[in-house]
């Protein structure tokens, strides 16, 4: 592997498979993988535009289905998908690393069926899909990656070889922390943004809301067994460096898309041993509007 | 008092008062009190309509602050208004009895000091404010009233010569009672409808809002002391009955108008002595709301 071109697969069309698709094919010999015709047609056919550059990037595009031997696989669906695609990625030889960038926890259970060396790793960029072959890079991030099955080495290879000064990787030792911190940020922020039609920021501007966020990040933490005051200080740093940006839960809901919503709150109300009074409201309050948008649940 | 045509002065241009009058112009001498003075020439100039009749009743229209003396007064202003106008109302003759439809129970210590009697009611009619001086009666229903001071047969003399079949009274018992049992229905569909934007029936409609529903029908129990069961039979039969109908805070919060929040979910917030955590929720979801709306707080 090494400093030396590498063949990657990227799944998943989304926002996230789009930003790290353009930034690893700079060096890279990117294959995306995508869910319908008309996006794989369309990136074959003009490439892949972040959205303030006009030169594409080549990169080669198949349908999931035709998922072929990578040195490497990123796995950038929405979580509810990864039950499906586990079958199809059993066909990859057993030494082909596969990197996973879910939120929330619910899907690691599923990953206990696969023989690669597996990493999960949490993504802080922000990124829209402007259309099936342009993303806006909308925040500065990173991706933070931890050993689930596999070993430390090969992640440290594997990063040095695909991170950059513009797309910086760092690697972390404890993935349930890693998850678990990411979830609870969400858990406040997604909730709430999407519920009220705000920007992130607006957590933190509008007390009210504050207040209604400071209780959902002490519920996260209790069953998460965090601690509050770190884990509200992320909260608010999140808020703060994304103020202006709209959640995915947001957009989701906005777009007459099904969001998230299982794989965060409703993660934290099944795995609570307590009632969560906050939680199971904006749990009951996503599915009431998704109901109310008549998007299939 | 007796059948004979009585003086009345109504207080309140609202959707509420404007019904009153309406349907007591065609017996009685109605004054209507008004805050503006472009709502008291309106009022004056064109009369009094009901959207679907085009024969307006001739009502007299006076401001607020030149109430003058009745043979009933009836207040139908909301209830942050109620503690500027209990100065005003203390120079009328101290026989005259006066009639409070409001909301919530947050007022009910700043009738103590009056000396009239007084006499407590609460509204189950739909009614709309199309304009100054335009009402619709979206919702049959009835008002009900108990004695506060005051006595049984005034009181049952008063709704003898005020009530009609298209428009009837009701006397109760116990005013604290109808008024705990009101403001469980306001506490369950007003914030919920508010936030969700959904017509009151959707409280039963969708399944999800339905068990937040269940869980404010609870809290508002416990504080108030009355039976769940009863209440909740009492909370689907409005939802049922208003069922095409937008709540008061959901209208007010779309105009950009102060709600009743304070007075409703407010009221019960303070009572309580235990967390009420639902409560607490949509208590602060609606001051968030109003906040990003720019309603003055």
């Amino acid at each position: 592997m090494g400093d030396s071109k590498m063949k990657i697969g990227i799944i998943g069309g989304g926002s996230i498979g789009l930003l790290v698709a353009k930034y690893l094919c700079e060096m890279h010999n990117v294959t995306l993988y995508v869910r319908r015709p008309k996006q794989k047609q369309k990136l074959n056919d003009h490439g892949l535009f972040l959205s303030n550059n006009t030169t594409p990037c080549r990169v080669n595009a198949l349908l999931t289905s035709e998922l072929k031997e990578e040195d490497c696989v990123i796995v950038c669906v929405k979580q509810p998908e990864i039950g499906a695609l586990v079958q199809l990625l059993s066909h990859l030889t057993k030494h082909t690393p596969i990197i996973f960038l879910q939120n929330g926890m619910a899907h690691i259970d599923l990953l206990k069926d696969l023989s690669n060396p597996v990493y999960i790793g949490i993504v802080t960029h922000g990124a829209l899909r402007k259309s099936d072959h342009i993303v806006t890079h909308t925040g500065m991030g990173e991706i933070k990656l931890a050993v689930y099955s596999g070993d430390d080495n090969q992640l440290f290879t594997m990063i040095h070889s695909l991170g950059s000064k513009q797309f910086p990787f760092q690697v972390v030792e404890n993935w349930e922390k890693l998850l678990a911190e990411k979830l609870v940020i969400n858990a406040v922020i997604n909730p709430l943004t999407a519920i009220f039609e705000v920007p992130n920021g607006d957590i933190l501007r509008n007390i009210y809301l504050t207040k209604i966020a400071k209780e959902l990040c002490r519920e996260a933490c209790t069953v998460l067994q965090l601690d509050y005051m770190v884990q509200w200080n992320n909260v608010q740093t999140v808020a703060t460096q994304t103020k202006e940006n709209v959640s995915s839960m947001f957009k989701d809901l906005k777009d007459h898309k099904q969001t998230e919503n299982e794989a965060i709150s409703g993660y934290l109300v099944k795995k609570s041993t307590d009632t969560i009074p906050y939680t199971t409201f904006v749990y009951n309050s996503m599915k009431a509007l998704e109901a109310k948008k008549g998007i299939n649940q």
